[in-house]
């Protein structure tokens, strides 16, 4: 952990907060939390700081907090994923965060079991915790917001308008020689809306679908992935396009230069 | 599983193969192979090919086997990893098969917890089965090789002339702007070294150390990720890299048109 991330309701004051539970044992055993002591903290979706250990009883420790004024950058790409067998998503979600995705949308696909949804892994009690495991190992505060849609058409023709306004779309799928030219030209004041697929792949009218929907693909040189392998590859290309047209353009975003 | 991987010993002929154990029970039970019915394969380090069922037992399943006349393309990146928690490097050795690596050199370092050394993640029983798994997933035939160094100056000063002889050495490394100068200037001929360190970082010796025998470093952008998560992420970036490089010189590898 490389950050505590704090709730509101950890809050007693705008720059009082108490840890319990797990937060408060792990800054005693691991943080070594002393009063005096600072600890790296973020206020989840909010901003990061530093707290200084004022008092402590044996489960709690209490912090005055300093924010910093500017929030941390809300990482510009998104992810659409055709659900993934739970045991590969319970290993995604702290990774997914770690590397950071504003929004996960998680959708049928017709090589998707249906028993998936009915999986502890698409709650939100297993999913938030993972969640925040990834932002305080990545120390961010931005909480990626999870959707669950059954109907894989419904979703793409009349809810993504919503969910992803404005951005570019790239869908992951082998299969195109020089397809990932649409990672090259990706301009670093869009967002980017990353979908992936099922283990099997797409079917014809799921491709289809996307293609009509300005959906364009890239793929990653033909070797197949595992999905949790393929989102995570795909999303560092992604975020290394987005920050390599920042240097190009010299407008470094505070992401780069924070926690350095 | 998208290829069966064979070993020397499965044939009994240049192109007679026998399959037993779980690939045999994977080709009856998931490939639903009968005689007639043509299975992909691969030869350990060697070629691609297709099996055609020959002759089926309860246990064993005979192939006539066709190879490629061409090798498949050998990765050519190799990883210097600091020895992981062995929960990580259990999860990483399939992902890392399956990204595709030339070998996998496993070193201590002032932050690698010394009993990692004696677990069974390092061992050929663990992980040999495992980068099979991987390369099965992605089609590829090229088993990384593997070396564990418990001495990392000496690896470093003494042993890698012969393990990298020639190649651009990078090291990931957080806190330099800018970093992935590195990757962007990487020469489609030449192999690359990927140098990922322990969770809690480099200590000044080892950083000076590898500075010092021509490492570069590279960064993922600031975020602080688990070790899994960084190898797969900077792999995928350095891949992306020569491929980009290939296809701006028209010198679009094999490896790019197979399996499609």
């Amino acid at each position: 952990v490389n950050l505590i991330l704090l709730e509101p309701g950890d809050m007693s004051g705008p720059e009082v907060a108490t840890l319990t539970g797990a937060r408060a044992r792990h800054a005693m055993a691991v943080l070594k939390a002393v009063p005096g002591h600072a600890i790296r903290i973020g206020m989840i979706n909010g901003a990061l700081g530093t707290g200084i250990v004022t008092t402590m009883t044996d489960r709690t420790v209490s912090l005055q907090c300093v924010f910093e004024v500017e929030l941390p950058p809300r990482p510009r790409v998104d992810l659409l994923l055709a659900l993934p067998r739970p045991k590969v998503l319970r290993r995604l979600w702290a990774q997914l965060a770690a590397l950071g995705v504003g929004q996960v949308i998680l959708t049928n696909a017709e090589r998707v079991e249906r028993n998936y949804f009915d999986t502890h892994v698409v709650t939100e009690a297993c999913f938030r915790p993972l969640l925040i495991e990834g932002l305080q190992q990545a120390r961010d505060t931005w909480l990626p917001t999870v959707t669950v849609h059954k109907q894989f058409r419904v979703l793409i023709e009349d809810n993504l308008t919503t969910l992803f306004p404005v951005g570019r779309r790239l869908v992951a799928h082998p299969g195109q020689p020089h397809a990932n030219a649409g990672l090259t030209t990706i301009d670093s004041t869009e967002r980017v809306l990353l979908t992936v697929g099922p283990e099997g792949g797409w079917n014809a009218f799921e491709l289809g679908l996307l293609a009509k929907h300005g959906f364009e693909r890239v793929d990653m040189g033909g070797r197949t992935l595992w999905t949790d392998t393929a989102c995570i590859a795909l999303l560092a290309l992604i975020h290394n396009a987005l920050r390599k047209k920042d240097h190009e353009e010299g407008t470094l975003s505070s992401q780069n230069t924070q926690s350095r």
